[in-house]
């Protein structure tokens, strides 16, 4: 078979171990030939490709970052996208689609799958928040550089009288604020799915230096404060330039906090270093099983289904049911970690 | 409640993380107080015992090794060994205990249920071989330490022409080797589930050579050459002391590989290493979630259970079941990665 | 003799391994007994001490932080403090006095020792500006965080279009920025020693997305925009509370970058994980060294010193001289490295 | 000009970072044309090519290993060598060569610049046994490794009972050994430059043991037995295969501990680890300040020189006189760290 080969939306550990193991896999067991195509959904709309096999994927196991590249483009915002991506994959010969990313990305494989597209979704997201698999290649690699970060704050905590934030990924979803957070011993995890109360915080705050210590709080850059708790995220808000000021919740954080407080507050914004770079063995081994079981799901014509985890085993689920909601972190996952706060 | 906490058998990444769990959540959420236990069983049978309260657990998430001490003691091996842990328990007010363990420390956790000592049980082998659990602790870690050694010597392989081996842990089942091999890109995985054949060992680096590649085998400490393969791993081989051997099957190997086919062959050992220091962000947390559910087993009087990890579920099992048999690589695992291979 | 210790300023990798390198040699070499001073020249200036001994050292070499405490408290501000310190050192029964720490604690040893008190100093500064010395401890473990750091977005860099902005640590030099700019292989590196000018930024960001590359811009917390350029960090500027904003240039140029070029920009700010947590190798050998060289000099009667790095020899040099000006880093040294810049 | 460049001996991490250096301010500064020569002084000798320039060089700063690849011929060894070279040179059109290796490649290219060639000299060496240069790229590398592998040890050391035998790099040089053991805090250093007595060694063991700790034990590859003092490595014993048995002095020396004192003894053995991979922060500095100062040694004519580090300074020593001794640990410098051994 000839199969395409594209990875869409944001950066995340493992991209290129799913397209080497698809490889691989392809090649060695079924004598696939393989087109690349560049820049996520722009690569089958513009007819983008590039040369796509054993060579090429020799030595990008441990790489961050795809050799394909990646974009946000969405064909069915388009006019005439869907047509060109089937001309496209015709005039390239392919007969069917590997397609790894997230949400957006899957969502118009979905929609393409629809319409007589043969593809198979790989789903990708360092903010581990897809329904249909326990974990996502990347997250746990995001969660531990966020963890080794806290860790290195410790020792910091310990011989001043400080609060540290430390912001990290996790727009919709608070899963890498919430593991970090009890991996690196965090005493404070502020989480999308709970808008904080700033007094709480502060009372908190001021509670715990009492007994001397200093506090590592850990926040996911989609926390909000709750309506009429005292602090606003105004989104209308301007900087010189007329444009909306960029400043994360975890700077505005810390200025605030040290501003009610009088405590000296300082934060760490590990941004793209948690989505940058190697990836973990975990989500090596992972991305790996993601793409071998992807390439198999291609020849058994199992379309329309995205590969996920559940327990040891790679399964394939159908492409809307995987994507369908976001996986949030319950209260009750909350309160589970909640013993440790404070 | 009153309720005691031990660790037994070798060192793993997460053994404190475990402690810290059960003692705070014991003590915040239900008021217990703790005893610690010394080095494994022999801390009750010789009433050895340690202050075990919120201070003593502070700061102890990332560390490696056990604050409690531990030992290969079985009780049942010592002549009245259970009425004297029976007498020390009582002595110290002792209602429930904690045991932290492998194989042998939760066999005699089943055996001590059995004769009536209320007991649940933390399962812990770095080598992930247990057949109740999804994964155990230490384990995530031991890869990761392995995939980074392997990491490092694919580029003194790119640059020079030598069989490179690493010898990992694993005694009985090849979870350690297999999976960084796979994280790692290796060209070739030894377990001790397959006995392996030396002539096909040297014929596959031989002609790998001929493309002009270097080799990176990994091979479990327990990994044995096939009966009648022209290879023995004579067991009473002794040297000038008149003890047994002990070179490890590493430095074997690339012996045997240089004196078969004249490539320059050099061994790694990770030992001890790979179960010492530091765990992972992913240990830590599923460290973690065992101590608090093996606290909240004490309170549900969910005596004789042991905690496991099913998908991203807790789940208590029977101690008989989650103990009775090894869980080992099988071969469909094996070939799944085998497509690497070479 | 009986000597006491104490560590002064910010959190710094490598004050364990002073400490216990003093305490070590002290009491093997010369049989000393030890007296450690809490938090800086608070300890002193209050009474407050600790013991400190072989066992109270044991373990603490790759720990951060300082088991002594640290604070920034000034015995030259307070009345009649000098007089408060010797008193203490005399009820003590201190002979001798190792102070580590920066420009500012040193620069109260300086005075002290001129004043009668048998003071030797080590320097501490991650800044790596203290003239005296080839190196301060601390900077190497500084600088080998950012350049991971940096290494982790070249795979996003290389995947999407974007300005990435890494600020470090560096509030009047720029070594840090300079040090892991080179290591990491930055596009632009800003220091304090060289006010930039926001319009040539902007410029070099658009004259490099023409070539379709990613930027990777690395800035020193200290770093500020050349008066008349277009851009200023308003002093006087207020937060919603009327407290001073506080959001760090790495943050402010981001944003800055992005409304003035339209490129997506995003920052990372590193913070105190520079400066907390374990030393790399060279900064505990470097630690280690000062250390028994403090002792020895305690022991030589060489008060009123300070230990240096010169090559790989570690030497004393006079107090006031190794504080008496910033090292920073010259037009010469920053042209070096810009021929990587771009 | 037109320029050459090669690489030769044993990895080293900072390889790559130099031949950056090299062709990026060339290039830049002077309008340089490259030549890569491969495979160390087989290049030249064959006219083994391949092309230089800063697409090459693009990425390699953070990589393990060589892009030009590496070997340890030697053209004095071949019938008519230095000629093939001079014709090789001058059929490339190469103006000057930079010979980036240790002793051997050193050596070559200062007889061929006695000989006419317009060659100067990169120092490489991760034992740090050069005599010109205060460290050599690749040595803090391997030392950071070292000493992270015995930071993971010391929890095995306090959980359990056992001796713990790390064999690091050094085959004439203690310096990895010493700086590692140094740093991570090793009980015992074991280095060439100090034939050890087993005796002694065993001693110090069963003494440690007494007060109920482990023992931590970092040996070189090429330390020895003392002559007379009860172990010998008897250099033809021979295994099953008539092959001289390899078995490195760590797992030897475990053996025989085990053997002498019962004490369970197992060894480590970084092996090749220590010189793959990612070099850090400094040597890619130190790396990176190498490769600009050579290429200004090139054109100002400077030739028959070697780079070196004195102090934080790069400066030019005759090649001669850079690699006529080994720079071993001295007595004075061992006896500094033996206030830690114990």
């Amino acid at each position: 078979m000839r199969v395409g080969v594209l990875t869409g939306g944001g950066d995340c550990p493992g991209l290129n171990a799913v397209i080497r193991a698809v490889v691989r896999k392809g090649v060695k067991e079924f004598g696939d030939e393989f087109v690349g195509f560049r820049d996520g959904w722009k690569g089958p709309l513009e007819g983008l490709t590039m040369e796509l096999g054993v060579d090429q994927v020799r030595g990008i196991l441990p790489r961050g970052g795809t050799i394909l590249g990646s974009s946000r483009t969405n064909p069915f915002a388009v006019e005439g996208g869907v047509e060109q991506i089937k001309a496209n994959l015709a005039s390239a010969g392919v007969d069917a689609l590997v397609a790894i990313g997230g949400e957006d990305t899957l969502g118009v494989a979905t929609k393409l799958h629809d319409l007589g597209v043969n593809v198979v979704g790989v789903p990708k997201t360092i903010d581990n928040d897809l329904s249909g698999t326990d974990f996502t290649f990347g997250f746990d690699t995001a969660v531990n550089i966020a963890s080794e970060a806290i860790d290195r704050l410790h020792t910091t905590a310990e011989s001043h009288h400080r609060v540290l934030v430390v912001e990290v990924m996790g727009r919709h979803a608070g899963w890498i604020a919430l593991h970090s957070g009890i991996a690196g011993g965090a005493n404070v995890v502020l989480i999308p799915e709970r808008p904080f109360d700033i007094e709480q915080v502060c009372a908190f705050v001021e509670q715990r230096f009492e007994s001397k210590y200093a506090v590592i709080m850990v926040v996911s850059e989609g926390a909000v404060p709750a309506d009429g708790t005292g602090m606003t995220l105004v989104s209308g808000e301007k900087d010189a330039f007329g444009h909306v000021r960029l400043g994360g919740i975890g700077e505005r954080l810390a200025s605030e906090i040290e501003a009610r407080t009088g405590k000296e507050a300082r934060a760490v914004v590990l941004g793209h270093i948690q989505r940058g770079g190697t990836p973990t063995a975990f989500d090596r081994w992972l991305a790996t099983r993601f793409g071998l079981q992807a390439i198999g799901a291609v020849h058994d014509g199992d379309f329309g289904t995205m590969m996920a985890l559940r327990g040891t085993d790679i399964v394939r689920v159908p492409l809307a049911e995987g994507t369908k909601e976001l996986k949030l972190v319950s209260p009750e996952e909350y309160a589970e970690a909640e013993v440790f706060f404070g």
